[in-house]
Formats: structure tokens, sequence, C-alpha cells
């Protein structure tokens, strides 16, 4: 019995879908302790854009370390935090013509989802929020409320998670069913049952919820609903934020300007926890410490967030070579989704946040499972596991990148003609 | 204006105490921009009990940087959270006969909270927590239902912080009132109003509460109560625990043994972002993934932890170098409160969460004024802030902690002489 | 300033409508204290199904007022309660082949469906109900949650009002939208956010909502649903029952059988408060006296509803009388929408819950106002105040019902010709 | 099997005690359909304070049935809702110096309760409502949260009952603890967990929770609280009102003016439905039809209502009448408790609300059982069912209380003396 069987929680789920240990990582590259070596096509949920242990990242934080900067600083003035606002401000925010001040939370992204649905409902003086079928928002309780996941929600222990209502995403009746349409009849009426929102929580590529792409025409639709009702438009960027789906924000290419909107995940650039809450300044009423956590102040992810936003920030560099990863993906889980047979596989997803959706849970799962053996660490989502999702760092090479797509292409090969008709 | 007028929600709490600009940090010593030196008696809020940048943690995070360790885990396997759990194992739970499987939760204490509530309901099938007053577990939104202060129970926006009922804390009447009988009649009476609670979540020492030390009767009383009325008893030992009252949890000398405890703050021993769930092994009916979060694998902390644990926790040194400094604490603080007077002032608190219980909030917010004019950082705590509280490194030098105690004696003087009358 | 200006509350509704002081009434005809004479198309917003003081009631409850009938009996055993049920019975449940047990609740309508959300969740231990768009099921809290209308909710004073999602009734989204595959999608889905509900309920026509009918085929395909995904179907018959529609269960001609029902308004026969809910004996698991109430033995009412169920229930002659006069209600509110043109008015409803749905409640409420001056009481209903509502007594004859409709006829005309060209 | 067992719920409570079918009644008699007489000490929970079918009601209610006056007027304007208000106006309110609108709710008690915390808690702009241990306020879910039982909670089937927070009533932890002092705390305490309270609820003797009765000291140093901390007082009279504790209303021998009062039950005079709710007139900020009910305008109860009033508090007459029974019962109930030993029975209550507590539910059970033998009605409360509780008709005779009393006292010899005995 190793010693995660006989102290770690049966609540582990990643670890039984890998079950290594594992030591060293590099770029796209993770190692074993026996030394194997894995492209990681997960990246820590998206968390390591830039790779693992970027060299540029791991440089200023080492440095940053042996001159005894501040580890830990709760929410006061340091110099890390300084240069960090400097560089977010002349790299991500101005650059956009975008106007908000930030504020530093717990480093967990729920905890900024919490703090964006607590600011949305004191600024409007109303408790409704509205969040979407298939969102991921986290798993504390206010958070969990806008989580549509049975899964994660049953964890709550039987408690009410009051509201929020959700509301039917971009295209989840399919293509022909106008959802604006239906959620603005729902607000307008009166006695819908549905009561005026404070807010409208969503994700423009809903990642756990199984690489659902918003079309910019909903998303724009959205923004004119939250205008109309008096509601603010809050989106989640933990996930398809910090460069993932080819912009620094997710929302740029919508031409859209969120109320609010959380940050979190590679936002360090490190994989260092870190997460943030941006806001219209009208929007920011908080009184001091009425939210607060201990370790808002991670002065060593300012430090590799500070390093990362000016090293892949300050010119369309970096996003254009994502965006070209971007159309590589596209075009090669087109083919491989082609090979398998639509009824079987359809491609899916935005950007960096791309993979193929099965016909069941079963099937994605033998995919990644053979993935997994043949190298390379992937990983499923959706309300039935059954996208495979490629979340592989924006740094990737593309020999890299070819090398992962073709393992899939093989697993899916291996799959189609001989396991999954014996598993059937 | 500066970058953090500019940009930095108003959400800022400690900033506004100390009002500069932090840069490095080295042991109980912080240096501000313009190379100023200040003893630190926050430490992080209770965060950094080995001090800042300890040379044996930084060492072990330099090394595990410059190999390429994993930064960031998901909840996979690792080698260094394989030797974190060894070294827990070893040093921390075997020598105090402890069983229980550990859960890596998001990295922050609410979140850690969040999980211990929702797996005591699953596991009872029931809703209702008994939380206490003055009770602080975190701001979102599970946890700050169990959360006193309404200055972050106003946060919510309005909504309901359902299923906790607050119960008075040991003395929380006075020193005559037994609450231990109050808490016994109301569960026990099926007309109280108060449904059968899943579990009671208590701090030993109420640490933003005020300092308020429960008495080990009472933790006893609290601890027969739990099996009598089937409830599970969960210790928040998040600010108490890691050494900050003399033992490694502060429920030690109680000899009580909790069925849930979370730990969080020093536990990675450096301030990064790191939190746990200790539960009993029959209490994991958790399922895989059912509470997650990004950043529960921060193997930085792991290593720093792992090496915090075997360096301070294998033998009883540290401990009784603590529960030194503790004894000259009480000694000081009560020669203070002495020269104050007993109605200005009065000594509080246990081991080396101890401080000063003023008259009011303003006379408090004058030492801390002073006191950080004479080079040390010190905060307030409690209802009405009215608490000085300190929180300083277990490893401060005797010499260090003389020095801030003369601070703080000194600042009580010039107070209480001049100023205080002045502003009264 | 009359004593009603003076002692009696702001939150009186009809009085505004209706400004005189009503003193007897007989049959279908009110009196007001001037002597004046009205049709009354109000009926007690449905409470008087069988006309005002209905003389073979009248005369059963002077009979038993004479002999020291029990007038209040709790939940006690009575002679009156055992006539009600032999008759309900003989005349309700037998001939229908239903196979119900009876839970007297207290005698309100909103208690009735309190007691029925009540027992479904605790049967499937599960607390998500879902309602629907423009359903109302009364004030109480927990009734409040599945009533739609914003303007009553609003009165619950800001608590929250969880455990219930409002789902889109019959032809909601239009008619080309299948309401019954969204709700499907939404349960099926384990991460819609829609947690498994224990029970639907809903009203076959929505009184209060505005004269919406539900089709059949949408009934059974509800019906169909709560088999498929395990929900209990509860049908609030409040209003629509006791042969309101043209049989004495709302639901008969869908040939559905819900597996929980609430009866109130027409219940009693004579306008007496009295509630009840019929539930599958298999769900009928309450523990004694755990959902009470102190009128929950009105047996004056029980002996008024056990004359009018075997007065009027014995045989079909009384059901197809409704029936006729709800195709010649049908045939003329046709003729008066047509007349006003279909931009302007629609006939809606079904049975003798039928009416015009205007093109707004300004209309509407001109619309009233005319009749009442002619000597008619109607009052509106719907998300706008837009639908002009008749819900005569059932027992109106043929002339007087006539007349009524004159009067309405006579009204339309005249603002359609003069009175709203002014006003708009 | 009877067409009970058949068709009546197993949630039927007092018919279990009283096995026999009731039918017929007469001021403090009641008869079984096979002729047997019986005193009724249970008078409808308290509903029929001027005994059944008292004589002058009855001729009252004929009479207006026989003119055919109106029985149901939803909130329209009525004769006989005008002279209720005018016989209320003289005969209750100016006499007591009180200035109230009154709100007619759906006729239950729950309903009352219900619209005073809506309208309480929108007043306010604040959720939190503190209710006391061992309270009964009905049983639909906003009433239910304020309800200390947890028989009647758990009928919730497991939602939520947030909102409310139970405090000690008076002498709860024994006569030496002051809870007005405890529940002064709380409050004050910015960091207790209660947050500040829109209003208190409370019985100033609680029926159901076993005949506690505040002292008048505790009332008033609940008044005092109120002001102090900007709450409402919200008196429930439901049980205790309509001259049951030998006043009008119970809290008038305290000297407190409540800000809203609920009446129910004897509020009819004849044990017809009816409730309502007293508030300050400029708390009266309803809007119309905000909170509803099909039956607030039961016109019979009016009648009766009317005719009570007049007849019963036009003077002092009753009132003192009422007082020297009570003292009668008192002393009553003391010789026979101490005939039991104080071990076994203590008298307990005020007014006509008294009773003898025994030391458990099985000893007061048998108590009953024995009663009913020999021909009396009478039922237990309390949280244990331990409280023999008398709540005879106000108008009975001295001989009929006194043979009453002898059957109680005989029940009690027989059951101390010989089957206590056995049973145990």
């Amino acid at each position: 019995m190793t010693i995660f069987d006989q102290l770690e929680s049966e609540v582990q789920s990643y670890a039984r879908s890998f079950p290594v240990t594992f030591d060293k990582a590099q770029g796209a590259k993770l190692y074993d302790t026996e030394g194997r070596e894995y492209i990681d096509f997960l990246a820590g949920a998206g968390t390591l854009n830039y790779g693992h242990n970027n060299p540029v990242l791991k440089e200023a934080l080492i440095d940053y370390l042996q001159a005894d900067g501040i580890a830990h600083g709760l929410d006061m003035h340091t110099r890390a935090k300084q240069e960090l606002l400097e560089a977010f401000d002349q790299c991500i925010l101005k650059p956009r013509d975008l106007e908000y001040v930030l504020q530093f939370t717990g480093p967990t992204g729920t905890n900024a989802v919490e703090a964006a649905m607590k600011i949305a409902r004191k600024v409007k003086g109303r408790s409704e929020i509205l969040a979407f079928t298939n969102g991921f928002h986290g798993c504390s309780l206010g958070a969990l409320a806008a989580t549509g996941n049975r899964h994660h929600r049953g964890g709550s222990g039987g408690v009410s998670l009051p509201d929020v209502t959700h509301m039917p995403y971009s295209n989840y009746f399919g293509n022909d069913v106008d959802t604006i349409a239906m959620i603005d009849q729902l607000i307008e009426d009166p006695s819908s049952g549905v009561d005026q929102p404070a807010a409208v929580l969503l994700e423009t590529v809903q990642g756990e919820g199984g690489l659902n792409a918003a079309s910019f025409d909903w998303l724009q639709g959205i923004e004119k609903l939250c205008k109309k009702h008096d509601m603010l438009l809050i989106v989640d960027d933990i996930q398809a934020g910090c460069g993932r789906t080819g912009t620094f924000f997710s929302f740029e290419p919508a031409g859209i300007k969120p109320d609010i909107v959380t940050l979190s995940k590679s936002l360090s650039g490190f994989g260092l926890p870190f997460a943030l809450v941006m806001m219209r300044p009208e929007l920011d009423i908080w009184e001091p410490g009425e939210h607060n956590g201990t370790f808002r102040g991670n002065n060593h992810a300012f430090v590799t967030a500070t390093k990362a936003i000016r090293h892949f920030w300050s010119d369309d560099k970096f996003q254009n070579e994502v965006q070209e990863k971007a159309a590589l993906l596209k075009k090669r889980f087109q083919e491989i989704a082609n090979m398998a047979g639509p009824a079987n596989m359809q491609p899916k997803g935005r950007g960096m946040m791309q993979g193929l959706s099965c016909k069941d849970g079963d099937l994605a799962k033998l995919v990644i499972t053979r993935c997994f053996e043949l190298g390379l660490v992937i990983e499923t989502s959706g309300a039935y596991d059954q996208v495979v999702k490629c979340l592989c760092p924006l740094t990737i090479t593309k020999d890299e990148l070819n090398k992962a797509l073709d393992i899939i292409e093989q697993s899916v090969k291996d799959i189609m003609t001989k396991r999954y008709q014996k598993a059937s």
C-alpha cells in the first residue's frame, strides 16, 4: 500500500487517470519518478499556459527568493504587487482600453467567483444571478450554486444552493433555438418566476462543461440583455483567459466589455495560486476587508505573473503564435473526427481549448487511456466526460503539438479499429 | 496618485494600517522600499510561524525550482506530495497517535472549511452545523455562514447564510455561565428550534474573534457533547495550529481528538498558499473529484511544508522554545496591562496568540499606530477591533521579542500618559 | 373617511376595483348596500362555482347549525367528515377510478400546496421542485417559491425562495417550441444546473397567470417526464378543479393521473374555507401531526361540500350543462375579440375559465371598469393584468350569462370606439 | 375498516387520542355518534373560547345565512366586514388605546404569521427574525422556520428553514438566568453570528410549547430590547389572545404595545377560519394584493366575530369571570400536583392556559387517556408531550369546570396509585 493509498482522501480524481508518481516537468513535458516522459495536454487544467517551469519566470522567482523578497503579504503594498499592477496596467488594460480596478482575492478561482457574485449583489441590491447550463465556477458554496454539474452540487451535503438560476447556454437547445430571446422573455416577464437578476455569470468557452464555445453573436446578445435589464455582466475567464483562446481575455474577439471579470489559473504563469477580480471602478463599493483571505498577497505569484505579462503580452507575437497553433489544432481534430466518423466524434471548442466530443464517456475514456499508454497526459470533460479536451501549454512547440496529436490520432485509430468493438 | 490608489480595490484592509510599500523580509523582520526595518508581529496573520524566508525552507524551494520539480500538480501523485505525506505521517500523526486521511483542498483556509462542512453534512445526512460567537472561518458563502462577524457577513450582498447556528463560546456569557450546559439543553430539547446538528465547528483560540481562548474543560465538554448527540467535531486549526499555541495542534493539551481538522496558514511554513482537511478515515466518503480546486496541488508548498515539518517537528525542541516564549509574552503583557490599569487593558490569549484587550477599539488603534511609528507591525482583532494581537513568528529570537514588547510597552505608556487624553 | 380607509391595510386589492360595499348575494348576483345589483363574473376568484348562497347547500348548513353540529373539529373524526369522505369516495374517486387518500390541511390553498410540496420532498428525499412560468400557488413562503409573479415574490421582504425552478409552461415560447423536450433535456443533463426534482407542480389552466390552458398533449408529456425521471406529478387544481373546466378535475380530459392533487376554492361549494391534498396511498408517509393547522376540520365546509358533491356530481347532468355554457362562452368571446380586432384582443382559456387577452393592461382595465359601470363584476389576471377573466358561477343561467356577455361586448364596443382612443 | 382508515391520511393526530366519531357540541360539551357526552378541555386547541355553537353567535349566523348575506368576499368591502371593523375599533382598540390597521390574511394562523414576518422584513429591509425555544407559529415554510418543534420542522422534507434564529425564552435556562441580557449581548455584539434582526416574534404564553408563560418583566425587557436594537415586536396572540389569559390580548397585563399582532383561533368566536394581522399604521407599506389569499374575506366569521366582540367585550364582566375561573384552575392544579408530588407533576401556565407538567410524556399520556375514559377530552403539549393542557371554553360554567377538574384529579389518583406503577 502506497502512502497515497494510506493517507490521501478518496476525493482524488486526476490521480486515478494517471496512476504514476510525477516528479519533474519542463515546458510541455512531464516526467514520472521512473524517468518516463509524457507530453502534457492537461497543463494543470489550463493553469500552465506558459509551460512547466518556464525558464524566464523561474529565473525571476529564484532571484526574488534569493533576495528575500516578501513571499506572503496579505493585502499590504509590496514592491512585487506594485510591479504587477504596473505591468498589468501597461500590457493588459491600457492596450485594450479597459478600465478596471483589481481585487486580489484568496488565490483560488472559486474565491474570485465568490467575490464577484458578492459585489454584484451588493451593487444591485438583488440576490438573483443567472448562470448557465454546463457552467463551472467552483465548489465553495456560493460558486457551487452557479456550477451546473450535479456531481459537484451533490457534494454540498444536501444544503440548498439558492439565488442562482441556470439558463440555456449558447446553442444549448441546438443551433436553431435562440436562447437569448428565451432568456429575455423570462427576465422581461414579471410573472416568469425568474426574479430580476443582479448579474449574469458566464464563461465564453465552457472548459469543464465540455468545450462549449459561445458564439460571438450570443455573447453580444447577452451584453445587450445585461444593459436592457440592468444586470452586471460577469465573465469568468479563469480557464479561458490568459491567452487560452488566442487573446489575453477570451471575450476580446466578441467585442464585449464585461462589468466584472474573474481571472486565476494561468495568471501567475507558473502554476502558483493566484486569483483576482477586475471590476469597473464605480462598482468597487467594498468596505475595507469585507471580503478577505489569508493568501490574497501571494507575492511569488505576483513576481511570475509580472514576468509572464511583460514577456508574453508586450506585443502581438505570442498571441499570433497561439492563434496559429489553434488553427493547427482545429485542422487536425477535424481530421481525426472525420476518421472516426461523425457519429463517433465531433471536433469542438475554440482557440487552444479544443478537443473531440465522443459519442459517449466510455469512448472518450478509452481514448485518453490509450493516449496515456502512448505518452500523452490528457483528460476528458463534459456532462458525461465525453469530451477529450486539449489544454496543452500555449508555448508548446509545433513539433511537440504534432507529436501529441499523432498520439491522439493513433489512439483513436487503435480504439475504433479494435478495442472499442471489444468493449462494446 | 500611486498605482495602488489607481488600480487596487477599496477592499484593501491591512494596507491602510501600514501605509508603506514593503520589499524584503527575513525572519521576524520586514523592510520597506525605503530600507526601513520593522519587527513583524503580524506575520501574515499567523501564516509565517517560521519567519519570513526561513533559510532552511528557502534552500529547499530553490533546489526544487532549479531541478524543475513540478510546481502545480492538481491532485496527481507527485514526489513532493509523497514526501510531504511521509513526513506528516511520521512527525505529526504517528507521534500523536492520530489516524486521519488528508484531503488537499483549494489552498485557502475558507476552502478547507467548506470541504469540512460538506463532508460532515454528507456523512451525517443533516444540514445543521453549530459554530460559535466570534468565530471566523472564511468569506466564501459556506464558510461565511459559520463566521460571526457582521462586517464580513454583510459582504454576502444580502443572500441568506443558512444551516449554521451560532452558539455561545467558552466564557461568552462570563466565567459563571456554563455554555456547554446551554448548548446541551438546546440540542437535547426537540422543541428548541435548533435542529440536530451534523457537526460542531470551532477554533480552540479565536484569533480574528479577539484572542478568546477556550478552556480545556470547555473543549472536553464539547467533545463529550459531540459524542452524546452524534455530531462530528471539526476543529478549525488554521490560525491556532502549526505550533502557534505551543503544540503542533492547538487541541493537544486539551486531550481531545477531533473528527475533522482544517489546516492552512503556516502549514507550508513559507507563506505559500496551502490548505488541507484531515478526517477520520471512515468519514472519507467523498466521490472522486466531488470537491475540487485548481490549486490543490501546490507542490512548492508541499516542498517547504515537508522541510518545515521535518526541521521543526521531529523532536520537542522547537515546541519547548515556543512555550518558553509564550511564557515570556504572558508575563510582559500582564505587566503592560497592569501599567495601563485593568479598566483600560487586560491580557488575553494562549501560547503565541496573546495580546491586550483594550477598553475600546480607539485605544487599540492608537496603540498599533504608535507601535508602527516605533517600528513594529502589529494589528488588532475582535468584534470591536479592540484587541492588540501578537502573531509574531514562533522563531523570533528572545531579543527581538523583548524589543518588540518594549515597543508595545512604550506605545502604551505614550498613549496612556499623553496622547489618549488628547484624543478623548 | 370610511372605516375601511381608517382601519384596513393598504394590501387591499379587489376592493379598489369595486368601490362599493357589498351586502347580499344570491346565485350569480351580488347586491351592494345601496341595493344595486351586479352579475358576478369573479365569483370569489373561482370559489363560488355553485353560486352565492346556493339554496340546497344553505339549507343543509342551517340545518346543521340548528342541530348544534360540530363547527370546528381539528382532525378529529366527526359525522360531517365521515359523510364527506363517503360522498367524495362514491361520487368523485370511484367513478373516475382514482385511488387517493385525503389530507385535510389548513383551509387555504397555499396551505394545501405547502403540504403537497412537503410530502413530495419527504417521499423522494430531494428538495428541488419544478414549477412553471406564470404559475400561481399561494403566498406563504414555501408556495411562494413556486409562484411566478414578482409582485407577490417581492412581498417576501427579500428572503430567498429556494428549491424551486420555474420551467416554461405549455406554449410559453410559442406554438412551435416544444417545452417538454427542453425540460427533458435540462433534467436529463447532469450538468444543466437543474438538480433532479422531487416533483413537478402545475395548474392545467393558469388562472392568475392569465388563462393559459395547457394542451392535453403537453400534460401527457409532463406525466411521461415524471415517470421517466422519477418525479411526482402534483396538479394544483385549486382554481381549475371542482368543475370549473367542465369536469370535476381539470386534468380528466387529458387522461392523466397525478400523484398528488390540491383542491380548495370551490370545494366547500359555499365559499367556506376548505383545502385538501389528495395523494396516492403509498405516498402517505406523514407522521401524526407533522403538518397541522387549527382549522383543518372546518365542519361547516364539510357539510356544504358533501351536499355539493352529492347534488352536482352524482351524475353527468351538471357537467354537461357546464360544458354547454363553456361552448357559449367560447363562441361569444371569439365574436367580441373579432369585433375588437386580433391586435387588440384574443380569446383565451378553457371551460368556464375563459376571457379576453388584451393588448395591454390598460385596455383590460378600461374594459372591466366599464363593465362595472354597467353592472358586471369582473377582474383581470396575467403578468400584466392584461387578461379579462370570466370566473362566473357554473350554475349561472344562460340568460344571465348572455346578459353578462352583452355587457362585456358593450363595454368593449364603448372603449374601442370612443374611450380608448382618448386614453391613448 | 372505517372510511377514515380507508381514506384519511396518516397525518391525523388528535383523532388518535379520541377514537370516537363526534357528532354534536354545545357549550363545553361534545357528543359522539353513540350519544356519549364529554366535557371539552381541548376546545379546538383554543379556538372555541366562547364554547361550541354559542347560541348568541349561532343565531346571528343563521340570520345572516337566511338573509343571503355574502359568505365569501375576497378583500372586497362588505357590510359584514364594516360591522366587524366598527366593533373591533370600539370594543377592542379604542378602550386599550391601541392604534393598529388590520390586514385580513388567509384564515389560518400560519398565514397571519407569514404576513407578519413578511411585512416586518419589508419595513426593516432585513431578513433575520428572532423566535424562541418552544415557540409554535405554524407549518407553512416561512412560519415553520420560527417554530421550534423538530417534529414539525422535519416535515419540511429537508429544505432549509433560514432567516430565523431561536433564542432562549423566558426562564428557559432556569429562573436564575437572565435570557434578556443574553439576547441583548448576542444582538449588540457585531461578531456574534446573529445578524441584526428585523423583528422579534413571540407568544406570551407558549401553548404548544408546553404552557410556558413569560414573566411580565421579561416581556417588558423584550420590548425594551426591540426599541434599543430597532427591531419590531411581533406578538403571536393566536392561541393566547381573545381572552384566553384573562384579557383580550395576552400582553395587556405586561403593559407592552407590540408593533404587530397576529390573531386567529377564537377570533371568529365560533370556530370558523379567520386570521388577521394588526400593525402600527406606519408599518403598512404593503402594495395592493402583495400578500393575498382566497379566503381572506370569510364573512361568516366576520358576523360571528362581530357578535362575539360586542357580546363579550363591551364591558369587563366577561373578563372578570374568566379571571375568576383562572384562579380556580390555578388552585386546583396546584392541589392535584401536590397530591401527585412535585417530582411527578408541577402546575404550569397562566389564565385559562394552565395545566400539569408531568415528569415525562408517558405519565401525561396515561392521564389524558384515563380522563377520556372518564368523559373528558384533554390533550398534552410540550417538547415531550409531557404537559396536560387545559384549553376549555372560557364560558364553561363553574360546575362543569369543577367536574372536569374532578375527572383530572381522579385520573391522576388512579394512575399514581395503580396504573402508572404497572406501566413502569
